[in-house]
C-alpha cells in the first residue's frame, strides 16, 4: 500500500491531521493500535482553547461541539476560603469550550469515515523504516496479515509510549522531563452542575477541580497519591474528600451524585527536542506531555497539527521544504509556553509534600496576586485560552 | 528620659519614621548601636520605587536624590544571548531612581540633625521592657552610662539580628524563611557606565547584575557561593567572570575599571508574622528580609513606615487605635507581594545547582514569555516599580 502521509495513532493529533490533509487534497492513512470503540470511550481532557474551537469549526468539525459543548467565559480560583473569578473574555476577548476529548475524536472519526478516509484500528507490531530516505515506510500487522505502507512522510501521533519517538535515535534528541509526586483522582458522576464554571481549588488537604460534562454528568478531580488505587476509595470517602476541599470556599457547596467512573492519573511534564528526524515528524503526546492542570494536552496536539498541515501543504502544493524544516522550532515555542504555564499552575495549586511554611505562603501570595492584579490575571487568562505569545 | 515613640535602629526605617513623626508633631528618640559614619558608609541597596521617591520628596528629603540619583524608565533582561527591555514607564506609568541607600540615610540624618532630632549612636546593651503595658521602656548604655527611655511605643527598626523581634515571644509569632544556596558578589569600580539601564543577566555560569552609582562609579554583582571569600577573587578573575556572563548578550560589552570595594552577601527570604506585640511594632528588616534581586528591601522598610506613621498619627491626633491594631495585617499584604516577587525573580534569574534540564528550560521559557507578553511584562514592571496590588 502507498500513501502520501502515513500517520501512526488515531488520537486527536493523528485524526485531525488526516482530516485537514484530506481537505487540502493530500492522501493519508491512519494506523491505530486500539479498537475504535476504545478510542471513542476513553475519558481524557475536556477544555478546548479558542484556537482549537476555531480550527475545528473551520474544518467543518464544530457542529456537535457547538451544540453540546459548554462555552465558558471564565473560571474560579478558590483558596483560603475565598472564591475569585478569572474573567477570560473580559481579560482576553476569548473563551473556552468544555467538550470532552473523546467526543472530539468521535466527531473526527465520523467525518473521516464519511469522506472514505483510510483508518485502520487494532493494528499491531508497528515499526518505522527509512525515515532518513525520501521513501520511508511503516510495517504493521492487521487482522492477521503483515503489511508495509509506503509513504512520503511518517507522522508519529502515537503518544508517549508509542514507537514513533523511540524511532528517533536518542543521540539526536534531548528529553526534558519532570515527574510530579502527586496524581489526580478523577470521577464522573450523575449530578447537576455544582457551579456554572470550573473551580480550581487550593486547599491544605490538596488540590481539587470541579469540572463538568453535561447538565446531568459532572467531572471532578482531587489531588492524590499517584500510587493509590481507586479500590481504596468508596463513594462516601470520595465525596467526603471533595466536600472537605471545596465546600469551605465562600458559600460553595458541592452537589453529590452517583459515581460511575473512577481513575487515577500520574502527572508528568515532558518535551522531546527535536520533534523531527528526516521524514519522521512527531505531534501531540508523542513529543510532549503536560500535567492536566492547565488543560493544554489536547490543545497542544491540535496546535502541532496546525503547523504540520501548513508545512505539508507547502511541500505538496509549492514544493517548499522550509516549513517542514522549521516545524520543530515553530511548534516548540508554543509547547514551552504551555509547559511553563502547566508547571506554574500545577505548582501554585497543589499541596507539595515537604513544602516549607514560606513556600506554602508563597502559593497563597501568588493566588492573591493573580486574582487582584489585572496584569497578572490577564497573563493567566491569555495562557488559559491559548493566546499568550508575541504581542510586544 | 521620656519620649512618645522610642525607635531602635537608625536604618532607613527608623530614621524616616523619626522624621515623619516629627513633621506630625510627635516626639521620638532613635537609638543606634553603630556609629554615625558607619551607617552613612555601609554599601547596601540602591533602587527606589516610585512610592519611595514620592514619599521622600513629600517629606522634604528628595533634593539630593533628585539631583544625584538617576531616574530610570526601564531595565534589561539578558538571556540566551538576547537583550530585552522592560519599559517600566510605558507599562505602568511609573519609574525608579537609582540612588544608594546610604545616601538616603545621610539625607535623613542631616534633616534630623537640622531639626534637633534626638539620635544616639553607638549605644549598647539595648533591651525592651513592658511592651504589654502602656508604659514600655528601652534600657541601653551610651558613653559609659546606663539609661532608661520611657515611651508610649517601641518601634523595632534594628534589622534581622536586633533585639526587637527577639522581644516578641516565639510562641506569639510565626517565622517564614527560605535560605538560598547562593550569594551575590558585589563590587564598586571606577568606570563609566556599561549600560544606560540596569541589566539583569541569566547565564549558565550564573546570574549577573550590571548596576550603577554615578557617571564614574559602577556597581556590579554576580552570583557566587555564599561561603566564598573576596580574597579568592583578584580583579582579573572578577572581570573575567563578569565578561563571561554579560558580554555574550547581543552586542553588550562591559567596561572594566579599578575595583575599590568587594563584598559577598548571602540571600534569604524571611517574614515574621506578627509584626506587633503590645506596644512593640517591627518595621523593615527587623520583620522581613528579601533577596536583593527585586530591589525591594529598602522600599519595604519605607512602606512599613508609611503605614506606621499613619497609625501613630491616628493614635495621637484622633485617639484611634484601629490602625495600630491592623498594622501587621496591612503591612504584610505588601510584604508578601514583595516576598513572592523577589523569590520569583531570584528563581528565574539564578543558576540553580542540581536543576534538571527541564527546570533550566522553564527559566528560559519564562524569560521569553515575560519579554514578549504585554500582560506578563506589565506584571513584572508593576512589581518592580512597586504598584502591584488591588486593581480589579
Amino acid at each position: 500500500m502507498r500513501t502520501q502521509v502515513g500517520i501512526i495513532g488515531a488520537g486527536p493529533a493523528g485524526l485531525l491531521l488526516s482530516h485537514l490533509l484530506h481537505q487540502r487534497g493530500i492522501d493519508s492513512v491512519v494506523l491505530e493500535s486500539r479498537a475504535r470503540d476504545q478510542i471513542e470511550s476513553t475519558i481524557r481532557a475536556g477544555v478546548l482553547e479558542q484556537g482549537t474551537m476555531d480550527l475545528l469549526t473551520e474544518a467543518g468539525l464544530g457542529a456537535r461541539m457547538k451544540a453540546e459543548g459548554a462555552l465558558h467565559h471564565g473560571f474560579e480560583l478558590a483558596f483560603e476560603g475565598k472564591r475569585r473569578r478569572i474573567d477570560l473574555t473580559a481579560l482576553t476577548g476569548h473563551s473556552i469550550t468544555v467538550y470532552a476529548q473523546h467526543e472530539v475524536i468521535k466527531d473526527i472519526v465520523a467525518a473521516r469515515m464519511a469522506d472514505g478516509g483510510k483508518l485502520f484500528f487494532s493494528v499491531s507490531d508497528t515499526s518505522i523504516h527509512g525515515v532518513d530516505t525520501d521513501k520511508p515506510s511503516i510495517r504493521y500487522r492487521h487482522e492477521g496479515e503483515a503489511y508495509e505502507l509506503q509513504c512520503d512522510f511518517v507522522i508519529g501521533c502515537d503518544g508517549s509510549q508509542g514507537v514513533s519517538r523511540a524511532s528517533i535515535p536518542q543521540a539526536l534528541r534531548r528529553d526534558f522531563e519532570r515527574v510530579y509526586p502527586f496524581g489526580w483522582f478523577g470521577i464522573l458522576c450523575e449530578a447537576p452542575p455544582s457551579s456554572d464554571e470550573l473551580i480550581y481549588a487550593r486547599h491544605e488537604r490538596g488540590f481539587a477541580l470541579i469540572s463538568t460534562r453535561s447538565p446531568n454528568v459532572q467531572r471532578m478531580y482531587f489531588q492524590c497519591d499517584p500510587k493509590d488505587s481507586v479500590d481504596n476509595w468508596s463513594d462516601d470517602r470520595i465525596w467526603a474528600e471533595l466536600h472537605a476541599r471545596v465546600d469551605s470556599h465562600d458559600g460553595q457547596t458541592l452537589v453529590d451524585g452517583k459515581i460511575f467512573q473512577k481513575n487515577i492519573v500520574g502527572m508528568r511534564s515532558f518535551v522531546s527536542n527535536t520533534m523531527q528526524h528526516g521524514r519522521l515528524f512527531l505531534a501531540g503526546d508523542a513529543a510532549h506531555i503536560v500535567p492536566p492542570t492547565g488543560a493544554k494536552g489536547m490543545n497542544l496536539a491540535v496546535a502541532d497539527v496546525r503547523v504540520l498541515t501548513q508545512a505539508l501543504k507547502a511541500f505538496y502544493v509549492e514544493n517548499r521544504t522550509d516549513l517542514l524544516d522549521s516545524y520543530s522550532a515553530t511548534a516548540l515555542k508554543r509547547i514551552w509556553r504551555a509547559e511553563h504555564f502547566s508547571y506554574w499552575m500545577t505548582s501554585m495549586m497543589h499541596r507539595i509534600e515537604g513544602a516549607s511554611p514560606f513556600e506554602q505562603q508563597l502559593q497563597v501570595a501568588e493566588l492573591e496576586y493573580v486574582t487582584t492584579s489585572r496584569a497578572a490575571a490577564t497573563a493567566m487568562a491569555e495562557n488559559y485560552v491559548g493566546v499568550a505569545g508575541a504581542q510586544m
